[in-house]
């Protein structure tokens, strides 16, 4: 069906079911390939990429819509999220849906609440649904163009996680159970937007006692096998709880 | 006018002018002698407190509302403002409109923007409005109690402000363009929630060198008069971006 005429069927059903004039976009990071990326969706016969986003039903809380919208997207449940900031621009959304009545749905006033979501990328199935013709992850230096705010959404939300590294357990829900050390000061280095110093982050990283050095290493590569780890939770989250307050 | 009735009257009116189903709630912070303050409002007719919060107009984004609400409250334009955390349980508001008809503004559910706000005790004039019987200060250790989930939104703000002191202006926005060392000290003690040692924070608010000493002491007072000090704007700024690391 064509996205105009799909938009329009919504419309009644959007009316009755969902909270007017708030909408929510998720800024998905997933870790891959020492790449952190981002989940975008291209809009259906629009050559437009968007955040994964959609609205809140009137019988949920802000955090349920968020979880259901990604597991539409993902297949995956219990995703961690958390909400970063309302953008409420007035011209936010201007121009999209300039073609429709004053009535549809899509073309009133929507303030957009940013969550930021943290995926074991491995774990995440992607949906393409009705009124989009791809949905893929893009490393974060290569996002494709972003309509509406949406660009401005995403760099927030970078922001936020530089600014969260230290209390929230971001390294934990971004890394497979079992990483390297390389690949936990690549991740770090990316959130950080800086090279940090190997033995440096070794050192502090060591000092503050929050991974396990398991008897195994990887196998396969061409390399010598590098140790794996896996973070000690109960330590983790009392580290996190006092911030790492030594900085990187 | 009795409350029934001005709730009532202006259900239509704010249909038509502000968008529903969300609301902003303010968390107004004031530091005066020796102690940190909030805000807070006394429903007419019941022995209720609350956060003096507002709705978004139609034709303004989040911040305009918060501000025009607190301009409204407090006599005073440019008050420094940070959305912090959305605030959408479903039964956040139950209980406290149940006299009324359901097609009345105040009955339906809202989801409450939280913003914290930092003044300058000295610049502010407390205005009582029609639906409230008292606006008052209130010390942070003395809250009455609120009504709704306005506890666990100022309990967020004041976790808020702790994690953000090292990123944000806060002692700047909260105390007067002069203060003393002992009173820097005291307002990060209360924010932070611990007894600072003397000699470490004079030492690393010297180090970080964010202080302009003044040639001038404050007059009156009964004791030997205390330096003081104002923040050096363009160093603090530049300060806070790189964030102050060495904790406190």
């Amino acid at each position: 069906m064509e996205f105009k005429k799909i938009i329009e069927e919504k419309s009644n059903e959007y009316w009755g079911k969902y909270l007017p004039h708030l909408s929510i976009d998720c800024v998905v990071f997933g870790f891959h390939d020492a790449t952190l990326k981002v989940l975008v969706v291209q809009m259906k016969e629009k050559n437009l990429w968007a955040l994964p986003g959609g609205y809140v039903l009137k019988t949920e809380n802000i955090k349920e819509a968020a979880s259901r919208i990604l597991q539409q997207r993902t297949g995956a449940a219990n995703i961690y999220l958390q909400q970063f900031r309302v953008f409420s621009d007035l011209n936010r959304s201007e121009g999209f849906f300039e073609e429709f009545e004053d009535t549809i749905w899509h073309k009133q006033r929507f303030l957009s609440i940013g969550f930021y979501a943290l995926v074991d990328y491995s774990q995440v199935n992607l949906v393409v649904d009705e009124i989009s013709d791809a949905c893929e992850w893009k490393p974060i230096d290569e996002l494709p163009e972003l309509m509406m705010d949406h660009r401005s959404i995403f760099d927030k939300a970078l922001i936020t996680l530089r600014k969260q590294l230290n209390h929230k357990p971001i390294g934990y829900n971004l890394l497979p159970e079992k990483f390297t050390m390389p690949e936990l000061q690549k991740l770090y280095e990316i959130i950080l937007g800086k090279k940090l110093n190997r033995g440096n982050f070794y050192r502090k990283m060591l000092r503050y006692d929050i991974l396990i050095k398991l008897d195994e290493i990887r196998k396969g590569g061409a390399h010598k096998a590098p140790d794996l780890y896996q973070f000690d939770l109960e330590k983790y989250h009392l580290a996190l709880k006092n911030g790492f307050s030594e900085g990187w």
